[in-house]
């Protein structure tokens, strides 16, 4: 590898959104990378080596320096490429957006997939109340187009579990957790994000996603009666 | 208040490890800061204002902007007040920081606390496990004086848990967590820490918190009896 040439890999699985968070971050910033495919079933060489802590995917790798952790490899693109910025300039601003950032990994993702995902009935009500409750927090935090105003931030980004996978779970399960009558300023932010082009082509593909899940939630039940 | 004072304040209560970590990032910097006391029984609405989501100390306000989660209210800090830096300038080592920090959060705190305050011995037992996991991580990957180097930054600080509350868990519960024998560069670095001057001046008082400590862990398996 010639030391001028920027080598940017991606070691990830396309069902995950810690790892579409990466993949949307990078092409905002058309940072060009190498995808790296992990089965979670066999961690590869490369994948124990470069995240021997959580052996889990996104690692993002530049210039064989390797890092874990979605929203650290988010802080970490944006201040290394400084093109279309995923984090505000002013820092009271950037504040905030690591708040709702770190917000959504530890009050929406949980609850919102724990509740599909459990055969408890009263372990079920708890995660899907949480859940409730989170997204009504971010649809009054919500003030413009995006959360980030009229571009794509770091808060889209992590929230890109909410557009994409809350659906898939609801039409997997029959849940109704995140719906445009619940959390109409939510709903109508998840519809201008996916239907935005650099979104639409960071997204994994929905139907073999669906298949996974589907198969997933019917064995939790079947392995139950 | 002149436009040209600093106003800092800080909600706190004076045994949580997660407000210590902010006065100790405000005394290695030298900043003056009112502290304001915070009782968990009884928030106050100044409280209820600046953290409507979580309701919870620390909050740090500069200037009449709130912020609240410890590790981003460290950022701020750092950003905002440029001597004795805490994150790395190096922004990759910076990323490995806020990496460290985050693990302390996620893989530390919760375990070793629950050792100490649960009933249920198969409990116990797990977070015991887990706890020394992830102390073992962390002293693996000890390899200065302190996490930052020749001086404290944001890796230390965040670990001021294992320095001072963990010690004070295994003292109430006779718990043996965190030894010499056990974690020997750990051990020594935590020392270092705690003879640091800065840092004995930011810690509360051990007498009232290990009574307080003592008192919950005691009613704990009294009311189990």
């Amino acid at each position: 590898m010639a030391t001028n040439q920027e080598d940017v890999k991606l070691l990830g699985a396309r069902g995950s959104p810690f790892v579409c968070r990466v993949e949307l971050a990078l092409n905002l910033k058309r940072i060009e990378y190498e995808f790296v495919v992990e089965k979670l079933a066999n961690k590869s060489e490369l994948l124990l080596k470069y995240n021997p802590v959580y052996k889990k995917v996104p690692v993002f790798v530049h210039n064989e320096k390797p890092i874990s952790e979605s929203l650290v490899i988010l802080e970490y693109i944006d201040e290394t490429w400084k093109q279309n910025p995923i984090l505000p300039s002013d820092p009271y601003q950037r504040t905030l957006a690591r708040f709702w950032a770190k917000f959504i990994d530890d009050k929406v993702m949980g609850p919102s997939f724990k509740s599909a995902f459990t055969i408890d009935e009263k372990e079920r009500e708890k995660n899907i109340a949480e859940s409730s409750e989170a997204l009504l927090t971010l649809e009054n935090e919500l003030k413009d187009k995006f959360f980030g105003g009229e571009e794509i931030d770091i808060v889209d980004i992590a929230a890109v579990f909410i557009a994409f996978w809350i659906p898939l779970i609801q039409d997997v399960t029959g849940l109704q957790l995140f719906t445009a009558e619940k959390f109409p300023k939510l709903y109508q932010w998840s519809q201008e994000f996916l239907n935005h082009p650099v979104v639409k082509k960071s997204l994994p593909p929905r139907e073999p996603l669906f298949a996974i899940f589907k198969g997933r939630y019917e064995s939790l039940f079947n392995a139950a009666k």
